[in-house]
């Protein structure tokens, strides 16, 4: 935990917070947390900065916070995903925040299987804090916005324009081009199942202009995919623009 | 399981092999394998190619195989880790066997805690299972070839000359250079403990001539910070060597 977020409501107008009861018990077990110490505090979809502690009772820890920094920016990354199996969905969740995400669009496609979307891991109650322990292990305080989409089709061809206009659109997919994406601003990357996208489903993204990527010929677990994509992808987009 | 892994023992003189159990299993309950199908199979540290079933009885599924390719050639990666907790190894062995890392030399450091090396994770019979099914996943069969060194400097200093001759020394270290090594040959990337190196080991890989490389601001947990190196690594080294 490089930071301790807490919720824009856990903050009164004299910027003093209560920290989550998870956040309280790592200050007091891991940071040996005491009065007066200072904690690298965020908050949820806002700013940075620090957190002093002013009382400790039981395991209420109160913080005075200054909040002082946005996070540094980035180029924006949206992903699409075809729903992996639960297990490998529950993998995701935290990386995926901790990379840096925008915007997360979990699909379904012809070879993901139906019962996969009755997973809890679709339960915000369930990936939340999953998503919240990516940010506070990245130090980052922007949470990805999730949206579960049920129907590709209409999704691709009646929603995207409207959520990503103008955003260059990159299928991840064996056979693509090796060659970076010649683009300076966002961009929505798609991941397809485990089995791959049908024929039906790669006719269709060519159709939409999604331009091919491919990382070699290595077929990595979806999990282990996203993160080397989006990793190879933010690099091949902005490799001046990082902060030092 | 894009590929089923078979020991060279395995296979007798005319090709034909019995599946070990666990990949037995997957054939006939995953796969629905029966008399005739091809599958693909690889021989460890070997060549691949197809393996039909010649027969099934009970739980033993016994193939012809015919192995006539090599994986292909890759810039080649080696990787020097810090150990982390014992939770965070065990997840790391499957994703680097499927990244393609060719050594895997895991450390002490200063900010490695002594029990950690005591984990059964870094028994060879722990982690060899790990490392196959990542091979499996990504369609590879050159095992990771592990070295667990318990004292960091020596080895260093006195044995990477020998082991690593010539190879391009990086260290991931926020604040490095975003700029892609100037480098067509093999690299060895060094990967610190989730604390961070001390200020003595970081001088004295300055001193070893590493250069040190940064993918941003993001303090990533070390499975995923591995990951998401050997990509960009990868992708900087040979962006066109890459198969299609």
């Amino acid at each position: 935990m490089n930071l301790i977020l807490i919720q824009p409501d856990a903050l009164d107008p004299q910027g003093r917070a209560t920290l989550p009861e998870r956040s309280a018990r790592h200050v007091l077990t891991v940071l040996k947390g005491h009065r007066g110490q200072t904690l690298r505090v965020g908050v949820v979809n806002g700013r940075l900065g620090t957190g002093v502690i002013e009382s400790i009772e039981g395991e209420t820890v109160r913080v005075q916070c200054e909040l002082r920094e946005t996070p540094p920016p980035e180029p924006a990354i949206d992903l699409l995903l075809a729903l992996p199996r639960p297990k490998v969905i529950k993998r995701i969740w935290a990386p995926m925040a901790s990379m840096g995400i925008r915007r997360l669009f979990i699909t379904n496609a012809e070879k993901v299987e139906r019962n996969y979307f009755d997973t809890h891991w679709l339960d915000p109650a369930k990936y939340m804090p999953l998503l919240i322990e990516g940010l506070e292990q990245a130090g980052d305080t922007r949470v990805p916005e999730v949206r579960i989409v049920r129907r590709l089709k209409p999704f691709l061809e009646d929603e995207l324009p409207g959520l990503c206009p103008g955003q260059a659109r990159i299928l991840a997919h064996p056979g693509g081009t090796p060659n970076p994406p010649n683009q300076a601003g966002a961009v929505l990357l798609a991941v397809g199942p485990e089995g791959g996208w049908s024929d039906f489903e790669l006719a269709m993204f060519d159709r939409l202009n999604f331009s091919r990527l491919s990382l070699g010929w290595r077929r990595l677990r979806t999990d282990t995919a996203c993160v080397a994509l989006v990793s190879a992808l933010r690099n091949m987009l902005a490799p001046a623009s990082r902060p030092p």
